[in-house]
């Protein structure tokens, strides 16, 4: 028997989440059975798209049940197995996180090659936000030469992988994030034109400062102003990459829709939503770019650690707060 | 030396066109020049999209000027020609409407075979109106199989082809339209659900009833509570081809944009805008479909005529009072 703790959801939150919205419990795992794995969590992944599973409401993912312990992803160190294809202290990856421990079948964790990265580059740069900012910029938007290219959230774990993709490949990348520590950020990753929109009272404005000629990407991690300010600055045929809409995500009335919605006719831009799980297909091609953009130092990354359990609900409010820098990530080894 | 009256732009509508941004003024036409063709104008039409070119701003096309006649699509019959590729008495099509008549050199106006059809057919279900039904719903909404197809303005020269295409290909098809006579026209074209949004207080819920299981193609013309109509009840990987927003064309104050756009990241939802004149190079294959569709009596087509130049802008006018039916022209011949 060993104890392992776990975050619950208390109650459905009704606008930001609060911390009584969620709960720590202990429970106690006996040993693992046949064909199980005991995994103790090193890490564990915070994200924005969790808050959308805390509404009771059908979408891609399933609501998370009140009481049930949070799902997302974790890496973490195999600490006893019963089964053939694992041994204790082989790292793996699961959508088990938001507990220390857990026992579990061998086949819902995977065993982990690192290929010399630390084990939680997988939830970030190498792992699924990685992932999503390949997926969105290079097929939703289908990036193709002389593009000028605007993200929003460019400081955080999708954001600056977008930004930097399309830096290595050449474009004009124009970054958006709040604050002084976010903006030195992008300017240390080649961001070319950084804008601070929280020190910015008309972010059209800054935008048709920067990329006079407009811009042919854009990459929507945000929402409302941002999107307004894309469609004004969009040129014929841009192509906008939905991958998020965070200043939404807590809404507790209808948010404002961008008004100039109707620019999308004239200029003839797409916009196209996308969850970076039905393109897994692309999982071979991004790990071997990624791995390469890495290895040649054309991809870094940031991560905004917080520690043990007891952080993790305190870590997710801080994804709404704008507090995270890259990568969010409750360290629990 | 013969007489035309034509159509200028007095000055610029503020909001809502009103008669007198228009004035009728009369031009006298010497015969034509070397290389010249005077054309008598039979038909002209009266399109939505000329809106957009009343304001002073950049677009895909330039704005009218003020003091110049206006510019239309128009069908008419040669009268004179000096120019060997066309005799009198030649129907032929161009984008000189909004006069009775012109001297233009032969190239620029396009000899019509008529294939039968009456020539102002060419101004709508043969024309533009239905090319840009075509290409929205066949390439930008990429219909296929099983999808289920919602139109707004669905009783309007664009939207009763979309309609009607979508029937004869075996879709479910929704149609949205104001009053008694335009949803008994739907119905006429065989459209399986019509929705008479001035009767219905809350479109979302008319949705949802008529589809229960969703709409996985949405043709908008509308904007406004259609689009959000359309972007609730849509499903996943759902198209929207955006052809046009009506009833933002005259606003005075920024139009409320969709609240739910958030939707179109998790339904995974593409929304397109596109003008027909990019897809040019579809023209064979429409006018060959069209035409077979026309003759096998699964195409079918209204009009709603006005007599006299004099008539042109009160016909123009209308179109933002929804008082057309299918394609709104004005016979001058």
């Amino acid at each position: 028997m060993t104890t392992s703790r776990e975050v619950r959801l208390k109650s459905r939150p009704e606008g930001m989440p609060q911390p009584e919205n969620f709960e720590i419990a202990s429970v106690q795992l006996p040993d693992p059975g046949a064909g199980e794995v005991q995994v103790r969590n090193l890490f564990m992944s915070v994200d924005p798209y969790m808050r959308g599973r805390m509404y009771d409401r059908p979408s891609y993912v399933p609501p998370f049940q009140i009481g049930e312990p949070l799902q997302g992803g974790a890496v973490g160190e195999v600490v006893a197995s019963n089964d053939p294809s694992l041994k204790a202290g082989d790292i793996v990856q699961s959508m088990l996180g938001w507990r220390e421990a857990f026992n579990a079948p061998a086949a819902a964790v995977q065993k982990l090659d690192t290929h010399g990265l630390p084990p939680q580059a997988f939830l970030g740069i190498a792992g699924m936000p990685g992932m999503t900012a390949y997926v969105g910029l290079l097929k939703i938007a289908a990036l193709k030469e002389g593009d000028v290219v605007f993200v929003s959230a460019a400081a955080g774990a999708v954001g600056s992988v977008v930004c930097q993709i399309a830096k290595l490949k050449g474009h004009t990348v124009i970054g958006s994030a709040g604050g002084d520590e976010k903006t030195a950020f992008l300017r240390e990753i080649g961001v070319d034109h950084v804008i601070d929109y929280k020190a910015t009272p008309d972010l059209t404005k800054a935008l048709a400062e920067v990329a006079p000629k407009g811009i042919d990407v854009y990459f929507e991690n945000v929402g409302g102003e941002h999107l307004e300010a894309a469609l004004n600055a969009a040129r014929p045929f841009a192509r906008f990459a939905l991958c998020g809409m965070i200043s939404q995500y807590n809404a507790t009335e209808p948010p404002v829709g961008p008004s100039n919605i109707m620019l999308a006719v004239g200029k003839r831009i797409r916009m196209e939503g996308f969850i970076v799980s039905d393109h897994f297909a692309m999982l071979p091609e991004f790990l071997r770019d990624v791995s390469q953009w890495i290895g040649s130092g054309q991809l870094k990354w940031r991560e905004t650690v917080d520690e043990g359990i007891d952080a993790a609900p305190g870590a997710f409010l801080k994804l709404f707060k704008g507090e995270n820098i890259g990568k969010m990530l409750v360290k629990l080894g």
